[in-house]
């Protein structure tokens, strides 16, 4: 009998596979289960993109053009620029979803056993496309007592070797929220021009920033054309994950060329969805000032409820809609199973996904948790207070 | 200034790309281009999909299941199985197109390295995936003179080596359109039991096959769930290729679950374009009838119409949509740009695909080119007459 590959079986499963069971156990049990575990908003899609899909009029679905539909590409320029970010459609390779966006990155930057610096917690599915890739995740540790800032360039620097051809960041952050300053992001500049490195900004969030902060993205750096790799995406942006729609922005022409060969290779993005997201950018105003306030009031409410839990620690995140919080647990993915395992309160009980999944060492998130607020306020309510009655009776409490 | 990857370098450029700038040229002065050079068919996608896209009536276009929509998945499994392939739900990953699937397969099964033995001429995208994917594209030569047919089994076994890993096959075969028969399945089958390896089949153009030749699938040999890997694709089948919708398919379950995990990690394949596959299922039997029927008479024309021509050799395809012939040319890459650049005929001109770019070795296919026949007879009809009078006018003309 063949055997599989060593790159199929170390493909790293999703932090909370293990926890799915026991949810569809719990939920056969007819408890009512609160999913803080994933990142799929409950947001509708905004009208435009939807009407574009239900106008659908082709007689053929046909491949588009490998870099994306011509007139997507040309709005979406419009769009970074109006931003500021001032991008050309030629630019622009259309990804199918961010996920895309980030293996054809890696790929185009990285050989079999080549190294990329993350701060981490890091978004689990990193890992994933590392291991498709081949590459190596060199994590440089960030803390939860303050905020998850970015880790102090002296800390990067110690892992820089001669296989490192990348600093990847995720901003906002996933799983921390955490929005990188000003001046953190010119820190990077000037690391990545000192060692010739790529500087590679994950901003699917960008779209979600609280309290007037402003997003620093990496394509606003002057002089650095030839460093920087934005990937974007129009899940979270117009709360359409499942279009698998996103980009990868740059204005270095070789990596633009390795992408398209990348993008010629598997034919084309989707094209119902790029038809969608290219409606989607005419969304008013109006759409993203009702997201922005929702998510912030349900950042505001989560974040405040979690620190008067007692020995609960939740950083305020600035971005994203994740938190990660610390719990006076013994071990947060016992802790989570046994949400779903062994507690109820009224009916109900709450998944989150286990820290653990987001660190290159689980040990380093044994008692945290992140937690999407993604739920509507009401619904968070009732979550909060479950979670902190399941803490109160929780076995394995540690304070 | 950072270096881009070996791998981005190297990711070769579709076989084509040199001539799309003549096309684009060509069309500028006023001719029209006959396009046989590409897989896009003009055949409409069945009003049972298109009505599901626009029905579309969710609130958020959220992720699917990473394996696919459940729903999708058990009607997929339905429709193989009353193809008397029997296939259960839980061996199919739902793919962004053929190509996730394909991509798919070379990771579960080869580290960096290893080799799958392909018969060539071969899909020029394995190239792109196996870059990707790291993996060594081994050639076995099939030949014109007998129709592209499999090459002796002798020939696969003096290229197997301790990193042979698979031997991957195209049928029916772009870009032959050859049809494998029954007795050259079962001897694969023998070879890849004997030598340990994976049989990874690329059905997409099963659909496809004429004067009531029947279809050999990998997924109906008795015995061999462990070694059998079938990559389908929705995208001919229903001329639906931007819909990005395909699946791998296997009973081999260290297979489906790298598949999986590979999966979770890109999240999802599309939401519209899996729903419209599952409304697609439900397409009558009259619709296939009239596409074969269609095809069928196109072939007949066209590859009668290639042999009429003085000099031209064209194997009579059983199935897909593509043919190769061989033309009394020095250098058919040179012979395309010349039809492109210095050629018209009524206005008219014709795009093929040289098929150098389908050989591991260019030279092998240097007076041979693909054509797709992907238009209607009329059309037909007035490139192929275009293409006789260019044969005739080419300088560069060797018999």
């Amino acid at each position: 009998m063949p055997k599989i590959s060593q790159v199929g079986q170390k493909m790293p499963a999703s932090p909370i596979r293990k926890l799915v069971p026991y949810a569809e156990e719990a939920k056969r049990r007819g408890v009512h289960v609160y999913h803080l575990n994933i990142g799929q908003p409950d947001i509708p899609t905004p009208d435009e993109a939807l009407a574009a899909i239900r106008a659908t009029d082709v007689r053929t679905i046909a491949y588009t053009h490998s870099a994306g539909i011509e007139s997507y590409r040309e709005a979406l320029a419009q769009f970074y620029t109006r931003r500021g970010l001032s991008v050309t459609a030629e630019e622009i390779i259309v990804t199918t979803g961010g996920s895309e966006a980030i293996v054809m990155a890696m790929m185009a930057v990285c050989d079999r056993g080549d190294q990329i610096i993350v701060p981490e917690p890091y978004y689990a599915n990193y890992n994933g496309f590392a291991a498709e890739a081949g590459v190596e995740i060199v994590p440089v540790r960030s803390w939860i007592e303050n905020d998850f800032a970015l880790p102090p360039i002296a800390d990067f620097e110690q892992l820089i070797t001669d296989r490192t051809r990348a600093i990847l960041i995720c901003n906002p952050n996933n799983p921390t929220g955490y929005l990188y300053s000003e001046a953190e992001i010119l820190q990077l500049r000037d690391m990545v021009r000192k060692h010739d490195l790529f500087l590679m900004a994950d901003e699917v969030y960008s779209d979600f920033c609280y309290n007037g902060a402003k997003h620093h993205s990496v394509l606003a750096l002057d002089g650095m054309d030839e460093y920087v790799i934005m990937m974007d995406s129009i899940s979270k942006r117009f709360s359409m994950c499942g279009a698998r729609v996103g980009a990868l922005v740059s204005r270095n022409r070789e990596v633009i060329d390795a992408a398209l060969r990348m993008g010629q290779a598997r034919l084309c993005a989707p094209y119902v969805g790029q038809r969608a997201a290219e409606a989607a950018l005419h969304t008013p105003q109006s759409y993203f000032t009702a997201v922005h306030d929702e998510y912030q009031a349900r950042r505001d409410y989560m974040i405040g409820a979690l620190n008067r839990m007692e020995g609960v620690r939740c950083p305020m995140p600035r971005g994203a809609f994740y938190a990660i919080a610390q719990l006076p647990v013994d071990d947060a993915d016992r802790f989570a199973q046994w949400m779903l395992e062994h507690f109820e309160y009224k009916g109900r009980t709450v998944m989150v996904a286990p820290a653990s999944g987001f660190y290159a060492q689980p040990e380093s998130g044994r008692n945290q948790v992140r937690l999407a607020y993604v739920l509507n306020i009401d619904d968070l309510r009732a979550a909060m207070e479950t979670l902190e009655m399941a803490l109160k009776a929780y076995p394995g409490r540690t304070v």
